[in-house]
């Protein structure tokens, strides 16, 4: 995998950290000689955000949003603490049946912040969420994973792990991500503390937890708290739920649940609506994007009412279907316009957004993988996103995570990261003296200039083929699939664990220890 | 391959003919049974362009452009013609070398078209260039030709004709090309006369004529008067020639000629300056903006000062390269963010531009091929550009066109264009009854909104696979490149010639006849 060529130096956010018990393990948490972060955890955009519609447009999305929140309405089903919520905000409460007034939810969505920092176990793993901010993130949730020696397969923690250390050796991904992968080896019921161990063990970087029932989500913020402190999660962000609305216009109790359990310990959740239009919402975009804002208002609403400036992120995962046969599309023209628009939307409530990502219904690492993974993700990245989900290893529909896949997402995102910082126009750029050097018809590579800046000037690609077909031919004629294949094998051997306190360590076992023996095993 | 299964009308654009002999041309060309056109021709476009860079950034840019072209300049070697125009405009010239005064090249770009019409032999195939209109032409210049039954081996005639079909054949190309392949077969001396007579032959689009010397040129503006008659070109364009500057900062007389040649019998040259940074200009973007901008307007410039008014279309290839082995790169971030900018800097100029492509470096079509050329593709879109050479095809740096790449360009082609229209927000989009209909939790397949909508909403696909894993794998697991060997195949047996009258068939073959016993064979 290239290392990081371009010169933004990984600049660590830190925290604001007030004296006590905050500050004691703050100091405890630098003591540890943590691994070296390779990744710049914090990546600046520095271009501008494409503008598909225009006000009009944008003003008619929102009021639609509306109609649907006030005359439709959402519903919190199994959850009477949400419905008491709502009724004591003000909106109207008839059955599980959520209705808000014009302006209501986006005026409880107000207290949510517009940015927020996200905290590794390494100060300088530390993320921000929102602003001009960019997190990338690995797959989250399938059951699957391929790579091209041993095919297909359900995943297993060993996998888990895997896809935890190579997100942790990428210079471009900045954040751990949640369930990489589904660790089906393990019981249901108990797989959520291994890769939260996992993430914490073989990662400094910011991660998520459970999200499968509320008191999964509670064993997550609880293993956080023995290695962050147990107060020190009061008043900052150092775990994630990630919350999928159970599209259209339903949150069910295990995400709502969930929510709330972020919320309360006052750590962010990402709140996204999971539409597959024509079954989760109509069939046309304009729908599916006041749908989605409605969707996501109405939880990013509740996390609001249940603690006052929890942070939250405004999801979105709006795709397309073949609606001859029903099958979810991705990367798709119309999807891509959405996201644009979408984001749009997100930024007129200030909010940091979540869409885009590296999405494919392809089974293989092949050329329609990347066609719709690319378009998926310039998309994304163009449209102005802060956060992205998937944005390496995902196959199948998130069906399968990929080892090749990965390490090939891996270096799309090292480009775009580098098409982040955009153009500066200035005079070592504009290289005068090198036409005085060499003129008309003359070649550049040997002017003073072209070997000042060669080896900074461009983002370098390990993993894309550029030979001569006569090299190529004679090197295998490997294509990137195979090429991707050399590397994540690499990553993996190259990987270093970073150090982990061992009172941490043994505390976080002893902790899983118990809550394993407490419950019986589940297997579905 | 897809059908165009969206709602825009392929509306064709109808020459403002007067009379005469125009007239009677037109009455001609209009009597043929002229096969059917599939594609749009007129593509518009409806989403705005991207502005990467602000107003200083931009007047910077040109700021240095106009420094280059002053204390630099422009050669224009061994056409002693173009240098004494250049000196009757007030350009101060010495030697081949040509400067310009800041604003003069500028002012004389000015007498140029802000968009024109490009006439195909069946005016339903007719294209806009410039303004709102996108051409997407295929790949451009190749030596060889793969596809995965024969693998790679030098282009023949045989495999230029079968392009021509394909891209007639095409839904989403709109424009027939140039050398679509070099065939190689062919003396070099006279292979642009079958070049020529298969695009007039097997197509109806507009096309390319021959470049490598001025008197091929103007053996394919004579072919063309064959077919749209001898004065009818005065005042319609119907052929073009595309222009690569022999950067940096130099034409050559072929160039220089092939372009007067075109520019006086008033049909269209396409001005690329040629660029790897670090090769023909410096490593660094702003710089290789600056000078591309130079030397496209030196050379608009020149058409100008040859006939006042004539078409020319304001052309870009900059790339980069990897500096370490000094091989071209493509679809690089590099290059994607100077395709957004050289974009900006030729819509203030106001003239069509040329830039984008599904360009790659791979030598087989595979997640490389994909992941470059969508890149690629998708910034020449949202830059705004007006043509697309190499929107088919292109593998390997240029150096070969292959089958199964054209066919997945083609449909991501189709997908671009559905990008391109937009989203209109308005009642039939926002669906509200359907929300009326089914609620939270429900579906809305069954919907009337859904069922009134499902065939039209999204571009439809034949290429890509969204089968499940299972189907897939019992259809024979195969991945894009081998789906895309079927559907080229297909598109060739389908394939059918359009009609051409006999006489002017015999003109043409009577024209290549003379010509061809007129010369000796040249190999090289």
């Amino acid at each position: 995998m290239a290392e990081p060529n371009f010169q933004e130096a990984p600049t660590a956010v830190r925290s604001r950290r007030s004296g006590g018990r905050s500050a004691r393990v703050a100091a405890r948490r630098a003591r540890l000689p943590l691994g070296g972060v390779v990744a710049p955890a914090v990546i600046t955009r520095k271009i501008p955000s494409y503008e598909l519609l225009d006000e009009d447009a944008l003003q008619r999305l929102e009021a639609h949003a509306e109609w649907i929140l006030r005359e439709i309405g959402i519903e919190f089903r199994g959850d009477a603490e949400a419905l008491r919520l709502f009724k004591e905000a003000g909106a109207t409460v008839t059955g599980a049946r959520v209705r808000f007034d014009t302006g209501l939810a986006r005026a409880l969505c107000s207290t949510a912040p517009r940015s927020f920092l996200m905290e590794g176990r390494d100060p300088a793993a530390s993320i921000t969420l929102g602003g001009d901010h960019l997190v990338l993130m690995p797959a989250y949730g399938p059951p699957f994973v391929t790579d091209l020696d041993g095919g297909r397969r359900y995943a297993t923690i060993e996998d888990f792990c895997n896809f935890v250390k190579l997100t942790y050796a990428s210079p471009w991904l900045n954040h751990s991500g949640g369930t990489l992968c589904e660790p089906v080896d393990l019981p249901v019921n108990k797989r959520h503390l291994d890769m939260v161990y996992a993430h914490l063990r073989y990662s400094t970087k910011p991660f998520m937890g459970s999200v499968t029932a509320p008191e999964r989500a509670e064993d997550s913020i609880a293993m956080a708290r023995l290695v962050f402190g147990e107060a020190y999660l009061e008043d900052h962000c150092v775990i994630q739920g990630n919350i999928n609305v159970n599209s259209p216009l339903v949150y069910d109790d295990v995400m709502s649940g969930a929510l709330k359990a972020y919320a309360r310990a006052n750590q962010s959740v990402v709140v996204s609506p999971f539409i597959l239009g024509g079954a989760m919402g109509p069939v046309t975009q304009p729908a599916l994007l006041a749908q989605a804002h409605a969707e996501a208002m109405a939880g990013i609403a509740l996390s609001q009412l249940v603690r006052k400036g929890a942070p939250v992120v405004y999801g979105n995962f709006l795709t397309t279907m073949n609606l001859k046969t029903g099958a979810p599309t991705f990367g798709t023209p119309e999807a891509n316009l959405s996201t644009f628009a979408i984001a749009q939307l997100c930024r007129r409530l200030g909010l940091p957004l979540r869409c885009g990502g590296h999405l494919t219904a392809s089974k293989v690492a092949d050329g329609q993988a990347m066609q719709e993974s690319v378009a998926s993700m310039m998309a994304g990245i163009l449209a102005g996103t802060n956060f992205v989900f998937h944005a390496a290893g995902w196959l199948e529909g998130g069906l399968t995570i990929g080892y090749e896949k990965f390490a090939m997402d891996l270096d799309h995102c090292g480009m775009l990261l580098r098409m982040l910082r955009g153009l500066t126009i200035d005079d070592a750029g504009l290289a005068a003296e090198a036409y005085r050097e060499a003129g008309p018809g003359e070649a550049f590579l040997g002017t003073a200039h072209t070997l000042a800046h060669f080896e900074t000037a461009n983002y370098l690609s390990d993993l894309t083929d550029t030979d001569s077909y006569e090299q190529w031919a004679e090197n295998g004629r490997h294509d990137l699939e195979r090429r991707a294949n050399r590397c994540w094998k690499q990553m993996l051997a190259d990987y270093q664990a970073p150090p982990l306190d061992p009172a941490i360590d043994e505390a976080l076992r002893d902790f899983m220890a118990r809550r394993k023996a407490a419950l019986p095993d589940q297997w579905h």
